[in-house]
């Protein structure tokens, strides 16, 4: 299978770019091809069915959707397409981002979303990554290389904080 | 003006016509046209989309929508129009009805959703007759009345109480 | 029909007018007279009381009230008008506008409250465009023309993007 | 000052009659006049300020009022009236009464409301009874009376306890 | 009666203390006699205890107690002594004072506690107040003119925004 | 690729198997292979462990893991593989499952659950099937069907609604 | 050391009992002497305040107490203590326990209350254990038992599960 | 028993240090031995079990965990061990500490976690400190003159404040 992975980032607000940026650098980090996308599920209704609907054809492996308040914009996605669609629920000024959380993770039964934490942009990449490694093995190495990686990073500030500790206690 | 007043009640499930009958029973009582459809905004994305496309040149005046859950339909339904949309929240069997409320009422800026109480189905109704008033005066006066009415009802119950308390008294 | 359409503003104090100059300024954008009080429920009950009664007979077509904490506003001029009123949330210090919110919603059957988002003061402006264009069909035209420009924005934004995209990439 | 004691019982609705009777039956056991009165904020909103207006004038000296949802009632009240006001939020079928404590606790600053816990009636009972002891010394005696009858309820119950697990022990 | 109205103000930590001048700032402005002392429901609960005990006896007719997180100690002092207890729920680093609110208001049967807003130390003097008129008259009368004071001042500053206003639109 | 798509489902007591038998009924439905299993996170950690760290070389594709409560298991699950894991809170009988949602969803950085809704059963099933729809294009055919066949039902149910009303309208 | 571990269990109200029922019977079979008092917070705070300034010097190791909405108990105990107290919240009839979780668990500094989760009283019992065993270490080697037993009882209930599976495939 | 009392602080992220640094202080004054730890539950699943498994033999008394979002960290250090583990919620960027609260005190029967408030590390060392006393009896002397340091401080704080009130009224 010569076709490299390939994921569609949408975001109902441009606003929502800085969160977004950790969730696209981690997936470039992995040699994912990306687009990413405003489009609006009450501002351009037409545009987000659109791109949901062709979003297969266009040869994308999955749909990463992020928004905040009343959060349609990863279920809207997700009515036009059999593909997996990831909701990242974004906090905006009130109520902390349990408005979108429950707007995207509620979801009726028929049309999942799968859901990660409140502002979790970093955790929809990895999870895009997790699921497009049943097709694309050469994702698996690297999320097995990843999950190593952060073990280490653990283990690296655990020992910083062990000398620290050891300064601080002389 | 010869037309009549007329309103689309739109239900994501079949299942929450019990809540949405005491609104069509009010609308029925103050000599509104009504129509209702059981479409999913995640279900039936495309009728949904075309329902409220073409709901101001079939001559509707409100469209009432109501739904559960991460309550998506009155946004997605406001997303295809410019008239006004109310919002019931529907209880389901988590979370009281608080994902359905905040789904419905937190749209962002551009996309209102009138939106009334949980399961405040009789509210939607009263509602949409409050907004078609501007465009049929009948409707206001049988709101005065009915607002008479409502009153009347309540004096009646605290004069029902007095008897009673009296009655228990001697 | 030569009158023009005419909203009242009314605010529970006057430390909520900078969130309500974002509906104050789309209504005059949509060329609707308005007024704009502050009158609280709770200290100024019988102006409160006498604003919401008249307003029918004074040509209002639409009463958008703000409140926050225990916000009676809007539910309290209701109760003394059959014009449409609609409820902003304000967010206080504490609780994130929640209280206001389930404060302005949660209205009991029969005097309904068309609730919008915490701060939401743009759509309670556009809610208010929608429910008068039934009987201004002039706002009715205005409106599909901010909707249009609204998702013209949403794309030129999405282009930006792109470009800044692009950008980045070479 | 030969004046009885009287406090005014007010309810949103007929239906929070079964929640109030604890109320009624502790002021009654306190030797305290009482009026209950069905009243609601909304839909009798004029019955309601009267009530509140002319309820120092004629002898009241706490007013109770009691209501659900986006209670109001309470508030509206001690808009009306200086004397002191207590507020029992009624938990109704959804946000099991969270929507009514926060609707009556959360006054804004001038005007407030003695809060007692969601259905908290017997409660209210006896912030009135201490609340107009200082007018009325016989009450402060009965509710010193009162609280040793409390604890030694408790001391009963204790001892029931123990009874039951020596029994349960042999 | 020759005695002054007295109120005991109690916090669980004295950085609370700026919550409670304007609750002390009004209580003096109305003419009563204050203490304030910080006492600990937890780790001063023999002080606590005596403290609530002998409040009646002092002289006390109210007592204001103002705890944040875990509010113990309105309900703490309220099981010592006959006298009304307002408890002020404080707003700390987390959860924005629900706790606290949770913690006063859901006293159980037997123990009322009067409560007010989450920070709401204003509205716990005026209470104090309203709850004393019942003995001192005088305080019925400053609270009528206080009542007409602040109606006074909601109309003032709406008379200020009809002036901007009107110098807005020149 | 001749191996069958697989799917483990764990659960975290056997409490939870009617809930999530929906899902099992759908995984059959479309011809996926699954095992489930009884595996607490707290009680036999061990096994969970070795479960997700052994599921990878036994040929699993994804996790599907149910929980209630501190619902630990989905994220723990996802701690020893790189499989994606599906979470479904489990409502239990406090808090309405508020608990298990934030238990699963709120997972830090690197280790993310694709959170269904909160007893979310049939979806968690749906989203397995997209996610192994990019390995196993006959699941992608049968997921479309699968969402024609669901927009037909609700077209079915709107038509039997459309003839109950026409019924009772003569 | 020849002392026998010793738990002192605590209810505010004799309807806690079948909650606690659960934790009476683990410290039972742990071998642990116990007694149980009914002593409210409000309505016995003498006894509560001697309760627990005795509770050392009676031979007491651990203090359990449980209570439902304002649930000021395990605090109030915790504040005339330096025993360990654990507190357990009660579901009540609102807010599904949350109010006494919040009340039990948001103990300022200084006073600490360990605590478990709603109406989790057989954890308070293992978690008394696990604190006693650093002093009896008998309960060490039963704890660890107990925790092997648990483990085979989820085992024993996974294979019963898999031979219904294999039953129902057949 | 020569053997010193010894607690392990373990934390899921080394960002979570500062909260810490008040629990460590106080197990210091006390004079604890303790070791510090940063570990996460979901990205060193193996340190963090083989810590918890080695707890015991390595002469910890107790386990102090700390975490943030959805924190198994307790709960899953919990499932290796008898010891007792103590459990700090804490507050991220979003949801204030509740999501970490409820993943923490929300254990299923069978494995306690002795859960302290939201960011409460002092009362989490002075919670070890108590659990500890029953096996090093110096700990309870030390623990009784920290309360009454405690109760002694709060004293002081309340006689400045009386100070400062005198100062301010003369």
């Amino acid at each position: 299978m010569s076709k490299k992975p390939k994921v569609a980032i949408v975001m109902g607000s441009d606003s929502d770019f800085p969160v977004l940026e950790g969730c696209l650098n981690i997936l470039k980090e992995f040699g994912v091809e990306t687009s990413v996308t405003v489009c609006s599920a009450h501002r351009t209704p037409d545009r987000a069915a659109e791109l949901a609907r062709n979003a297969e054809s266009e040869g994308y492996d999955v749909i990463i959707a992020a928004a905040g308040k009343a959060a349609h914009l990863p279920g809207v996605l997700a009515a036009y397409t059999v593909l997996p669609v990831i909701g990242i629920p974004i906090k905006s000024s009130t109520l902390d981002g349990l408005d979108a959380l429950l707007s995207i993770v509620q979801m009726p039964a028929g049309v999942p979303v799968a859901t990660v934490a409140i502002n979790g942009s970093e955790n929809a990449a990895l999870l895009a990554v997790q699921i497009m490694s049943g097709a694309y093995p050469e994702l698996r190495d690297r999320m097995h290389a990843y999950k190593k990686k952060m073990a280490e990073a653990v283990d690296r500030k655990n020992e910083q904080l062990q000398a620290r500790l050891r300064g601080a206690a002389q």
